[in-house]
């Protein structure tokens, strides 16, 4: 199937980018971001995914202690990721982006996304239902997700917590047959952001024309 | 990284979706289709990767040829992928979408783009160099793919051509580092398309607030 296939879909609420974001307070302004990122996990529902089957569940936290409690979580596991666990050569490899294991912006971002792959699911008699290409099925959402975020004014920051996924799973209270994928920290930019000016490969060393 | 980090990029070509369309002849709007399509591949080139190491080649057929040498290839091993290697449930889990063997679309789309992932990389030195999370990685580009063809007005359809990897690998001369992991045949709809009106699971089903 094709994105475009949900041009049959009958419910037709507004696309996330036609929603207007007032200068108001900040309670209002909290409101309104759950708001468009309803909107955004909506759009990304209408991903393809291996013979329909959905294989996703988005986990958005606004309460500050599960937030705090996520980003400590995340901060213990990595320091062991980076100390021990991810070896030389990759803590070498990341040393250009400058991350490390404190991950400040898991507490103050204002609205965490978790997302969840289900690996399998259930059929009504209890079997397990296959889930295929559930990998690749999800992570095509994520890439909508990250676009129609971008395309709501939000930002983020792709993030992989490595040896994380049964500590959160547990903390969500998310089931089994779920398993951590990634984790976008998502919000309005501050004023005082800087990004990083990463380089890309030019166009004729990722796309061949034959 | 974000994908807002490419406000920093100082090539700032017009995006995908600025592109006017004309409604001349044919071979004009082939031409068009494959500069849409480069600049599509360019904002794909945006997506976050693992340690950014990029882990993706796009190779966009527009010779006749060879795109007919594809669809024989992908027909061959389906037809066996259906009779024999999917096993009856995955056969009939998809039999609600009414996919077979049979692609036509692969011959007559105008444009099938084969997405590659890089599974490691070359260092200056001949070692291997790491691409980590590169299966999430090229997904998730793909899923940018998918939102930028659709913005720009085109249609595509997502098809994982199972087992079909060596064999086109061979043919469109990609090296032994890169395997086939999706093949989206692009175009614009044509004006008696029909689309397939796929439910989705309701959005108390895949966000969970908390």
């Amino acid at each position: 199937m094709s994105p475009s296939d949900t041009a049959g879909d009958k419910d037709k609420s507004s696309p996330p980018n036609s929603v207007q974001l007032p200068d108001g307070p900040n309670h209002l302004k909290k409101y309104r971001t759950l708001e468009v990122i309803s909107n955004v996990i909506k759009t990304v529902g209408t991903a393809p995914s291996g013979a329909h089957t959905e294989p996703w569940t988005f986990v958005v936290v606004k309460d500050p202690n599960m937030k705090h409690k996520i980003w400590e979580i995340i901060e213990e596991e990595e320091e062991i990721n980076y100390m021990k666990r991810m070896g030389q050569r990759w803590v070498s490899d990341l040393k250009k982006l400058r991350t490390t294991w404190i991950k400040e912006y898991l507490d103050t971002a204002p609205v965490p996304i978790l997302i969840f792959k289900q690996v399998h699911d259930f059929a009504t008699n209890g079997k397990k239902k296959a889930h295929y290409y559930n990998e690749i099925s999800i992570s095509i959402s994520c890439g909508i997700l990250l676009a129609a975020l971008q395309n709501a004014g939000l930002v983020t920051v792709t993030t992989t917590p490595l040896n994380c996924g049964p500590r959160l799973r547990m903390l969500l209270a998310r089931p089994h047959n779920e398993k951590l994928l990634m984790l976008l920290p998502a919000g309005y930019p501050s004023k005082e952001v800087t990004i990083p000016n990463l380089k890309r490969k030019p166009l004729d060393q990722i796309m061949v024309i034959l």
